[in-house]
């Protein structure tokens, strides 16, 4: 096992459900962009990672520049003051809530805490990829289920029958994302009321809610934090990175039983959130109409953007987030570089098994509107099929 | 396995290495001290998280409050400016350097790549609590090597030969800091030397190098960032939570082989080191006054305060961070909570097998007058022993 120089391959020594992992590939942040095409920060436009356009709220602006003083202070490891204003907010005790650095720790948290080496947690195809990743990476066998057919209302969407379909004796954990990233797709209530109903009682069901703000008011859709008390296996995670705009502090939380709050803790790092992560957080939270300003750009642009990229005869999956899911066809790779080459940084979903889709934050009217241009000529030089 | 409300108990669907997992207890926050004990804040002085007393680096705090406008970002998952500054800083490739969230991050990425539940990590007695944890949470076995005797030159500091005596073929891992915490104690260049000579090349080596600055100068001390070409199993971490004054930031980072680094970047979380971080540590890093200024009044305090102590008759351990291991009594936990009612943090040590001893950070020449003026008034009520 020794490597060419002598010394060992490392290789050997990782542990199995590690060696075969990929990371995961986040969208290029503009200063990189910038490096490698040699262009100017100011002309990027960055539609990649579902980032609020509007940017933080400034009431977090403010709180974390007063807060940066006392940087050198550990973090409150419990998360006090934020985790009461969530529980006041939620109308739940605060030991109903976790926070984690960003959903993403969460959702590993999760993994750990239930997964080994002989369980399995269940996700469906086109979910968002860290299921995979957290599922693999505590030792765990990943059970894949089909998506919605191209004809379904919500196509590439969850099937949850087909998920349902995969739960074994051996199944810990069904991860699941409403609405999905990066589909854009939902799952009405009534569905997944039954989908809960049908679960095991020892199997965990992660509702992952990150872009709950933006779906509200759409056809069947509804929030499920009223159901905690109902499904005690129900776990819900929320983020700021989203309709908050903090997505560069990372804060996530967790809304689900107490003893199951009190399981994740033993694995959770006891500083895993920031503090001024958590100075931001709470005052976010207190400013309802940053959030709202938000959710009102996002549903006129999501409105706009979709006619204007159906003009084109593309077809856009039915979107619930702050992105739409847009297939492109055969040359996706090639409109994605063109748009690169123009400071347009939109996201590939190769990576997603939806290789003829691009997925394009919904950004300012100004930054849409870039896109569509760019959009426009690419479409001139015959770049894109007919897809809708 | 239903509970008494008619559920599944959730406890047995934990993973037994998480089961039996006790969380990481911190240090006592100065907001929750002042809810519990009626106190005002200003009043409180803490000296139990080995933080910074003279605060973030001015640089630091300037950058942060610039950079906390973009928060609606995602952070460079790869780091990219933090790394070339700290490549540059060590004389190393960026490929050789991990962020971590907090070196407790790095502790946990290194037990989830190499560890899993037919391996073993080695530490020893008295060392860093988050060893163990870190061990156990992967599912590992944890083998604690007994410290050195009371009558070694470092008492209660790590003894390399039992270390090396514990070690097995299952062993995958040896976690050790230098200097170490909460002991205070530190190892000779030289014993660590023959330490790595002797490890069979399969082990991961963790040197924790988190008291770095506190400790250059002192008989035999060297940090050993020089020899990562000589050892390949070498994992050096350190962290931005000390000298550098951001403990509320969550940065610390690993030197060690490129190979290694992708593994352990496997398990990252892509976001694991929010933006702020990143721009407070980087802005750190280019204030190297600061350090000075931090390991100058350090090593005044450290002196001046163990002088102090010693007055009273009292044990202290040698020291090589930025805080005093204490020998107090039988009646430790009653000082402590004395101490706590007059507004003074500091760390019991009972859950480190060290149940007579108190950690004292050291804080400003002030801070530590108000500890020791404290402490006096408790040596006249006779709760302190004479154990020098």
């Amino acid at each position: 096992m020794a490597g060419s120089d002598g010394t060992f391959d490392f290789c050997d020594l990782v542990v199995p459900g590690v060696r075969e992992l990929q990371p995961y590939q986040p969208g290029k942040p503009i200063g990189e962009l910038a490096r490698e095409y040699g262009l100017s920060e100011s002309r990027i436009v960055k539609l990649a990672s579902n980032e609020n356009p509007l940017g933080p709220s400034p009431k977090a602006i403010e709180a974390v520049r007063q807060a940066v003083q006392d940087a050198h202070r550990y973090p409150d490891g419990n998360g006090h003051a934020l985790r009461s204003a969530l529980a006041e907010r939620h109308g739940i005790t605060p030991e109903r809530i976790l926070l984690g650095n960003g959903s993403n720790d969460l959702l590993d948290l999760v993994a750990r805490t239930f997964l080994g080496s002989t369980r399995q947690a269940v996700y469906a195809q086109h979910a968002f990829a860290v299921y995979p990743i957290a599922t693999r990476s505590a030792g765990a066998e990943g059970i894949v289920a089909p998506a919605n057919g191209v004809e379904h209302r919500q196509p590439y969407g969850h099937d949850l029958a087909a998920m349902t379909a995969c739960i074994t004796p051996r199944t810990r954990v069904v991860f699941l994302a409403n609405p999905n990233n990066p589909t854009g797709t939902w799952l009405a209530a009534e569905e997944l009321e039954v989908f809960l109903e049908t679960v095991p009682g020892d199997v965990i069901v992660v509702v992952d809610e990150a872009y709950v703000e933006y779906a509200q008011g759409l056809a069947g859709y509804r929030e499920v934090s009223g159901w905690l008390d109902r499904f005690p296996n129900l776990l819900i995670t929320r983020t700021f990175s989203k309709a908050h705009g903090l997505a560069g502090l990372r804060v996530g939380y967790a809304l689900c039983r107490a003893d199951i709050v009190e399981f994740l803790n033993r694995v959770r790092h006891p500083f895993n959130v920031n503090s001024l992560a958590q100075v931001g957080a709470t005052a976010a939270l207190a400013d309802p109409m940053h959030v709202a300003r938000t959710v009102e750009l996002n549903h006129r642009e999501r409105k706009r953007l979709t006619e204007d990229l159906r003009r084109l005869n593309l077809r856009v999956l039915p979107a619930a987030g702050n992105f739409l899911c847009v297939e492109i066809g055969s040359q996706a790779a090639a409109v994605n570089e063109a748009l690169l080459r123009d400071g347009i940084i939109v996201r590939p979903l190769a990576g997603y098994a939806l290789p003829r889709f691009l997925r394009v934050s919904l950004g300012t009217g100004e930054e849409n509107d870039r896109f569509m241009a760019s959009l426009q000529q690419i479409h001139a030089r015959g770049l894109l099929e007919v897809t809708a």
